[in-house]
């Protein structure tokens, strides 16, 4: 599935930009409201649109970094070729920062990093490697789709959080990928679209992306859920990860773990869906994870394209932590590209992965 | 406490105003950007001010419609003395009907209307009986505020969700009430505030009045719960109910019950905090009731005053339940004007109640 429903048959969500050597992206800020497009030619917008969620989604901003490592290497062109190595690693440390959560960011930046160095900086050796990852994320958005398609029934009814459909991945998504294919092959579903406070990434674009494809579905406010679990609406929980840590625990959008605990409680299976690059081979669990605290403006104004509305008492104080943290006890199964399997096996894969 | 907080020392939420006979409410939807206020002679202007929550807090809806009733009789005035029950009759039942959940309002209302038909339609024993409704009420929250404060230690940390304070039960509050009272005798808190979608009485009531009462607090998203949970930052649950059923569940805004099963995950304390007018003698169990659902556009737009901001993708569906219900296995404790209760000394209570 490209973004057909944009009326812009192939056209992604990031796409490097040949003629021009730049990377468009789709504002996702302004989903479903706008469909206007940024063109970034430095490192400097390239950081800037990551900070500001011009481009959200883990694998959507691991590719936007690995073409930005592209930036970074032609930037460098005039600098001499012993000093050029610590100007390019400096661009990379800038740019792994500007979002602390999802490691694919720096899984995929690190990528084109160690091709340039090895290539003594080629150019097009960097960007084969920016396009490789950006084709082996797709691929495996893809079978994350067939394979996650297996555990979804005619007249399913599933529950997802925040946005991980084709937007966030580039293409076809994560959590939303088996959704779309279930939906395509004439299952019958509907689907509880958690808003996602405070930016609402499933009221404006998981929303925006099934009614798209006209995937039944119906938002709800994040308080919801255990109501619709305990009247038996909701049979499965599917949705993203923006990081998993090595024992299995998975870091994604605030939200997730009240979701994950009250699936448990009603007996919900509850799967979470990724990319491999979504692993973070550094992290063992949840004490080696520092949770990004964002703006306390973001909880209390309401920003809708130019407007900015105050919801909340102006004298009292927010807090936004953008992420927690899910333990593995209470997750049933990680849809893959490789299927959907259980603690033990991603543990095996994970195993397997350090060795080589 | 009085509503000090609005400058306007010795103002209440709802109060009746003698020399106009009518009832003046604090329009509670434009809490905490403008105080103003609405004065309510008809039993039409009352119907609509509950339906769109000019006044709301389930206590605060039953002193409104003990007052109703009051102007029930005044308007009934020139019937025929046999036309007149039937009449009066009618407006009860309109009145009763313009909010499903809140007991109180039926509780308050029927108790007008069995002293106008014993007093043959004096509107002065009519009057003379919301007026002990209201007093009733307030010596009950008073009493709520002393008997909580017990379970509240110093340096404690509290989640509450939605708005049970002052202005939702005429004064003093019922889950806020012990809080307060806990601020007032030197004790040192934090609360956790729930913004509470789609209405956000979090964020604008609740934040407000603590703020009012300086009271450290912090907004949080209706889905960061677990988050802080999870990390030890919160001891203690404490909110209010719209309903009380026999078996001890409580109805109360919708997230309460996600609240409660994470609490429970946690093993962190519950409470929910109310008045006898609460309890509703006519449902046994969660199958008795009948959810209330509002307008999905209470999802899909934020209204500020005279703002109305699109915040979801306009084609998707919402759906809008405004309570649910939390079994009595999630419910640690009750705070009643009697003292912290649990599930058996409630019950006992009840029978009594109902035997008398």
């Amino acid at each position: 599935m490209r973004i057909k429903s944009l009326g812009l048959e192939n056209v992604r969500a990031v796409e490097w930009i040949d003629t021009t050597q730049e990377i468009r992206l789709i504002d996702q800020r302004l989903i479903p409201f706008e469909i206007s497009f940024t063109n970034l030619s430095t490192t400097l917008e390239v950081n800037d649109a990551i900070k500001t969620m011009v481009v959200r989604g883990a694998p959507a901003i691991g590719v936007t970094a690995a073409y930005g490592m592209v930036l970074a290497v032609k930037e460098t062109l005039d600098f001499p070729p012993e000093k050029r190595f610590y100007v390019i690693k400096e661009k990379y440390d800038e740019l792994i920062t500007t979002r602390p959560t999802a490691v694919d960011l720096e899984n995929c930046a690190r990528k084109v990093l160690d091709v340039a160095i090895e290539s003594n900086y080629s150019i097009e050796k960097a960007l084969k490697s920016a396009q490789n990852i950006t084709e082996e994320i797709l691929t495996q958005c893809k079978q994350i789709g067939i394979e996650g398609e297996r555990i979804i029934e005619d007249n399913d009814s599933i529950l997802t959080h925040c946005h991980a459909g084709a937007l966030a991945t580039v293409d076809y998504g994560t959590a939303l990928a088996p959704i779309h294919r279930a939906h395509n092959n004439g299952k019958n579903l509907i689907v509880f679209v958690d808003e996602t406070r405070p930016r609402l990434q499933g009221a404006k674009i998981t929303a925006w992306e099934l009614s798209e494809n006209g995937i039944n579905h119906h938002i709800i406010t994040d308080n919801m859920a255990a109501h619709f679990m305990s009247e038996g609406r909701i049979k499965k929980v599917i949705l993203g990860a923006d990081r998993c840590l090595l024992d299995g625990s998975i870091v994604n959008k605030i939200g997730t773990l009240n979701v994950a605990i009250i699936a448990k409680h009603y007996d919900i299976p509850f799967y979470s869906a990724f990319p491999w690059s979504t692993i973070d081979y550094n992290s063992e669990s949840a004490e080696d994870v520092e949770i990004e605290y964002r703006d306390e403006n973001e909880v209390k104004y309401v920003k809708i394209n130019k407007e900015e509305i105050l919801i909340a008492n102006d004298s009292s104080p927010a807090l936004n932590p953008a992420f927690d943290i899910t333990p593995q006890n209470l997750i049933t199964g990680y849809i893959t590209p490789k299927g959907v399997i259980d603690r033990l096996e991603l543990k095996e894969y994970i195993e397997k992965e350090r060795k080589n």
